[in-house]
């Protein structure tokens, strides 16, 4: 993992591209982005490469790359497939600084593919050149005029330069998104298309836009990502420079596919890590590209609340209700304004609504004064953080609508850190008029919450310090114990031991007359499970009983499960664990963690036994976990009030709870080569004040542990 | 309850209109009528009324309703508050038909607006006319240009002439969504906004739009109901027209604010109700003015699925996975085409993607033909209800354009059933030539698979007939026993033995003797609840103890809980229950119901214990329900798997809880207007074969039946 900026600015700031496959028919992939370089006014040294011509739309045409008199910091590859490893060769003999390949047939199509692919990266490298693709759309930064790219004809329409960079994994959408934008009319300093990812991917990118002058807002289409890491540190840039990131992922409905030994590895898809990922690192999840670039917008303007609560104002009844329903089941407030504000907003209007939503009513129609009082009145107030106001077609009515538009204006100055958004119907006219007095605006209310409710956690995420290292010291295990990778429970609870996390009181016996001493020595009633590496469900294979009350019951159960083992092939007797039978608890809950093959060790909770297995729903995070993180970890569970105490129980011990989930975070962080997955289930949960107790465990190491400890 | 459509017709479809406060300010409320219909070219007699004005706007004013020669469908009413009741009576007493008051200052303002427009509606009733509002901003009907409305002004743009009506009860919304409409192009027929609903209300409404000749689709802004059983005769009527009914109804985030006596109630909020209402009358719930548009603008196409398979077809790999990614979690299926189908589209395109997505790669843009050749493949395969599209830019690309748009048009003729949904950007001349084709088309992907899922509800709703009356003796109770509206557990019980309800093996002791005697009779171990009508939670007054196993301990809790009850003040002491102790089940529900002020009696099921108190999810219906509709109500809970036999456990006996649900919803409607409240909690369901046996019960009868028979 390596983030190197330095070397990606004369790819994606060019003060010099060259077009190597450069085409006279200008509507022709190899000709497009010579026009496109043209009609954007580029401003830099354009160079076409072609043996075939002299001249390409009034440039000089080179016959090779080794004829160009300058320095190139790009070049945009448009070969056939078999041209192009000599193409990149050429490119780092010239001392070319980098190179965007459009050529499509590597890896995306197979074997021979992935070995050209290969073969591509290692010349890049030799000639310490950067690549960007191959199979690329390209990329644009219309800052510098810097289209190269074959998707944009000025068919499509003008777009802004603006804060907005994109990021995407598809190619399909840079004409898509830029057509949108001119539609729209939103602004964007940059798309880049990764293709294949040979060398910079989409990570690379992010961070070049979170350092990137003309960029306040980085949008990203992602399907997948092979550095985990990097991308950790590329979002992490993002938040310390305050740029929000807006990404849509593909891949939710891939969650459970894959066949898994443990609890957890089933219910920790890797979409699920990508979500915990996202949350952990502020950046903001949508579905949809009409969402992405609605958020992108609203974030454009460069104002995030620093709080969650929010004021509505509408001119409709209905709208308030309808935005307040949806806000109502987000994680923002609405707060009713203290009474002497609903006092005096009702001396202004005496038939307002002055809760929250506030609603003008048909008054502001003939009194659009009060917009502004009203608006000042709720600010002056203190409590909100953000502004959303529906004005239904007032955009359509210029004069009444300058004075909103004035008033906005002015609070806006008088309180520059409230973002306002409004949602209003808008003719062009006055769609430019609201643009320019910086406040975004919709056509729905509801779209408008919605990137409300992005922009609160946006703008809360900022403020959260990024967890710093605990203070921690790792413990020392050993694992040259174990002869198979995956743990009995007996071993699993020997590591949890080491730190600190509570288990059960056991102990294990070889002989009857040991499970009988240690039975006494613990106090009936006990619970006796028969131990054994091959068998990881033991309740199924009838190895476990409950509530053994006495020496006679326990030596006749000894005997039971030794010869139960005994009759299962290839299974080992490794002793009976003798076990304090333990109280109801307020809850079960499953803890685990399983190592992402892309984030790395992965923490997880959720509601235990039946639960868990009947909701499918746990919370996940990237590991370690702080104690506060933990909590809420738990509260974000759905159903987690039966840890309140419901049915009259008593509140359960959260605080002993998060210990655990952090301990667990930190056992496998410090042992992220040896162990592969953690399962504790159930943990019980006791009254406050009476702790926790894993009464399970199961733990799975990575096989290469053993074989270099054996 | 009464739906009398030939009486609105003068209102929304008049052949005249006066009205009555004209105004020669064509820009004020009194004048914008006026203008509008001229303005919309009105195809009937306007006639304004003023005392104070000769003509205005080239039409004869006239001083008084009365002096009106000629038949008036429809007065409009535009006074000030104090002189609306006399012009009603002055419009009754001309034989005008129907009114519609803009005026407000009725119910809206508190007591003496209430008693106003009692008044209005009684008069209005005398003369039987029909009142629209009064606080209305009015309707229109573009097809008549009948504009009886203040909300609009040409400056908003045209609206086509098209077949979606609209019901609001929001004014407000009149002139956003006719903007919206002009804007986007998408045709109406009627918009109707019912105001204080004096008289005419939303029901009348969407029935009305049901039976009319220029409406197929109705979009309803709803925000609540005072005639239930009118509105689901409505829907019921737009159902068995064919005509899709899609609502935005409002209030969801006041769910549970009312404080309740039983779980049932407290689980069931009023928006709940609405929402069983609308499953169960086809009717799709939306929660955006934006979604609601879309979606009445695809069904005004005319073509719905008649199943729920869906293909989906894409020019980005990207827009492909997103699309999936979202119907993934839909009640739609996407089916993999056959292998024969998918080879051949293989010859067509070598790298496509034949799964479903389908994926035609940038191969489109060279070869548009491929376009028809592969949907073609695909419905022939036969598999597919619906096609969705996504194809970028192609909108902005004239002549390829053409080729997809003529395949498609192909594909319409050929597969009339099989409606196709088009994602593409457009320019205003190509949106007009897809609109031709009779497709809809959209500029965002998921707004599209929304759009899809919502038609694959709709149209398979239609399918569904409407449950008829089933065969159902009501059986025979009595109420006299009782001495308090909330029964007992023993009383309760001894009802839904009536209906068949397995409920456990008990008898009342009034004496230790007879305790012990029943006890014996049951066999031990039993349970032994203390019965008072005053006590309802039993379990937290110390008054159920369970497991009770001899005679001498029976005689010991019997003194116990009489003693116990005897000290809680006003408790009398009915005597204590003997029961079974029942065996562990596979599961605990909670069944209930309540009987909603608008709908009547709905029946809940829902996963009991912890888990409803944990996830309040439960599913609701308007009773009664047949075993079919119980058992959809079972699976669309969630954990609704535990039923299944979840670790190891058997599966239950979900014929047996089906069969307790039906009956339950016959006993609340058999006795409505007896039974306030129902709520069987637990019911414990056996392993399949095994039944299932209701714990503990609660009924709570209306007041005025206690009072009836006592």
């Amino acid at each position: 993992m390596k983030l190197e900026l330095d070397t990606l600015k004369p790819l994606l700031d060019p003060n010099s591209i060259a077009i190597i496959g450069a085409s006279s028919d200008l509507t022709k992939i190899g000709g497009l982005p010579i026009k496109n370089l043209v009609d954007f006014n580029y401003q830099g040294s354009i160079f076409p490469v072609n043996p075939k011509y002299n001249e390409i739309a009034g440039l000089t045409c080179y016959t090779h790359i080794n004829q160009i008199p300058a320095e190139v910091d790009l070049a945009i590859i448009i070969l056939p497939n078999s041209m192009v490893l000599q193409a990149v060769r050429d490119c780092g003999a010239h001392g070319v600084k980098s190179v965007l390949i459009m050529s499509s047939g590597f890896s995306e199509i197979g074997d021979k593919g992935r070995r050209d692919q290969e073969e591509l990266t290692k010349i890049a490298k030799n000639y310490q050149m950067r690549v960007l693709g191959p199979n690329t759309v390209g990329m644009f930064n219309l800052h510098k005029g810097a289209i190269a790219n074959f998707a944009l004809t000025p068919s499509l329409g003008e777009v802004p330069k603006g804060r907005i960079g994109m990021v995407s994994q598809s190619g399909a959408f840079c004409g898509y998104i830029y057509t949108l934008a001119a539609q729209k009319q939103i602004g964007l300093s940059y798309f880049i298309g990764t293709g294949n990812e040979a060398d910079i991917d989409a990570a690379d990118c992010i961070a070049y836009l979170a350092q990137n002058e003309h960029t306040d807002v980085i949008a990203v289409y992602l399907e997948g990502c092979k550095d985990g890491k990097k991308l950790i540190a590329a979002l992490e840039m993002a938040k310390k420079n305050k740029k929000p990131v807006i990404i849509l992922k593909t891949g939710k409905s891939e969650i459970g596919s894959k066949a898994a030994l443990s609890h957890t590895a089933s219910l920790v898809g890797e979409d699920a890590s990508y979500d915990a990922i996202f949350n952990q690192a502020g950046a903001y999840r949508v579905e949809s590209i009409q969402e992405l670039l609605d958020i992108s917008y609203a974030c454009s303007f460069g104002r995030l609340p620093q709080g969650k609560n929010i004021a509505i104002f509408t001119v409709s009844g209905g709208a308030g209700i309808m935005m307040a329903d949806y806000l109502a089941f987000q994680d923002v407030h609405l707060p009713i304004p203290d009474e002497n504000v609903r006092k005096k907003l009702l001396q202004l209007v005496p038939f307002a609504s002055v809760q929250n939503p506030i609603d003008f009513t048909g008054h502001l129609v003939n009194n659009p004064k009060i917009f502004g009082e009203f608006l000042r009145e709720i600010l002056d107030n203190g409590h909100y953080d953000m502004i959303v106001t529906f004005t239904g077609i007032q955009g359509y009515k210029k004069e009444a609508f300058e004075e909103l538009l004035s008033a906005m204006k002015d609070i806006q100055k008088e309180y520059p850190h409230i973002p306002q958004l409004l949602t209003t119907l808008f003719t062009p006219e006055t769609k430019k008029k609201i643009h320019e007095t910086g406040i975004p605006v919709f056509d729905d209310p509801i779209t408008m919450v919605k990137v409300a409710n992005a922009l609160c956690y946006l703008g809360n995420h900022f403020d959260q310090s990024i967890k710093g290292q605990l203070k921690w010291i790792k413990k020392n295990l050993n694992f040259t114990l174990f002869k198979s990778n995956i743990l009995t429970e007996v071993h699993s609870k020997s590591l949890l031991k080491h730190y600190d996390i509570p288990v059960t009181i056991e102990m294990m016996a070889k002989t009857e007359g040991e499970a009988v001493k240690v039975a006494n020595e613990i106090g009936y009633p006990v619970v006796l499970k028969g131990m054994s590496p091959q068998i990881l469900h033991k309740t199924d294979a009838n190895l476990v009983h409950l509530n053994v009350t006495n020496d006679v019951d326990v030596i006749q159960l000894f005997r039971y499960i030794r010869q139960t083992i005994s009759q299962i092939q290839d299974a080992e007797f490794e002793g009976v664990l003798v076990q304090e039978m333990l109280d109801r608890p307020v809850a079960e809950m499953i803890i685990g963690s399983n190592n992402d093959p892309q984030f790395g060790p992965m923490v997880m909770v959720g509601l235990g036994g039946i639960f868990v297995e009947a909701f499918k729903h746990v919370s996940i995070r990237k590991a370690p976990v702080d104690k506060n993180e933990a909590l809420t970890m738990i509260q974000e569970l759905k159903g987690s009030s039966i840890l309140n105490g419901l049915r009259g129980q008593p509140p359960a011990d959260i605080e002993a709870l998060t210990e655990l989930i952090t301990s667990v975070s930190h056992l496998v962080i410090d042992y992220a080569d040896e162990i592969k997955e953690v399962d504790l289930n159930p943990v019980m949960v006791y009254p406050a004040g009476n702790g926790v107790k894993t009464a399970d465990a199961l733990i799975t190491l990575n096989k290469q542990v053993l074989e270099s400890v054996n």
